[in-house]
């Protein structure tokens, strides 16, 4: 059993393409043994966002804080605390943070193959 | 894509042996064609626990709201918001609310062939 306060966890830059503003901490992932799939905790800065892009997996997300815009291509949703997601396999995404001001938190979950 | 607000989700009892006043609402599961592992907001009433008991599969758990004790083999540990625990496959685990009038909520995520 391993137990985590996640602001614990260090935070790293995305340095993915067209990423902006953008930090991950892996809650739980190889490193921890977890056996199917992998928490991650990102947090994006007033006017962050992910780059917009798709992959052969899944995302769970929960939105924990602040204000996030979904782009998709269907358009833009807004998202709030509470909400959540499942973004499917091959599904174009991108998460944005439109505040000026609040950073927007959220938890990501994808199969632990995909995490290094 | 699918999008939800996670108490628009109906709450079901969860009618296990031990279960005491205990909610689970499943946010992603088979219905939804989560591809790997499942999403679930489980309620705990102000004194409710969940069984002490252990299964093949883990368990990552993020505390939304309130205080939990997480009882192990090791005894009993507080939990609070922001808490992630990873419950190995096997090991013996119950979640209890100790608070007489606040209710608990967490996040758990077991892989999709263990959800109904």
């Amino acid at each position: 059993m391993i137990i985590k306060t996640m602001f614990d966890v260090p935070a790293q830059p995305v340095r993915m393409q067209d990423a902006k503003d953008v930090t991950v901490r892996v809650l739980f992932g190889p490193q921890d043994k977890a056996p199917t799939f992998a928490m991650r905790l990102f947090e994006l800065a007033p006017g962050g966002h992910t780059p917009l892009h798709a992959h052969p997996f899944e995302h769970e997300v929960i939105i924990l804080e602040g204000d996030v815009a979904l782009v998709s291509l269907n358009g833009e949703k807004p998202l709030r605390p509470n909400d959540v997601v499942l973004v499917a396999p091959d599904e174009q995404h991108q998460f944005k943070n439109p505040s000026p001001s609040s950073c927007a938190r959220f938890i990501c979950l994808v199969p632990i193959a995909y995490q290094k």
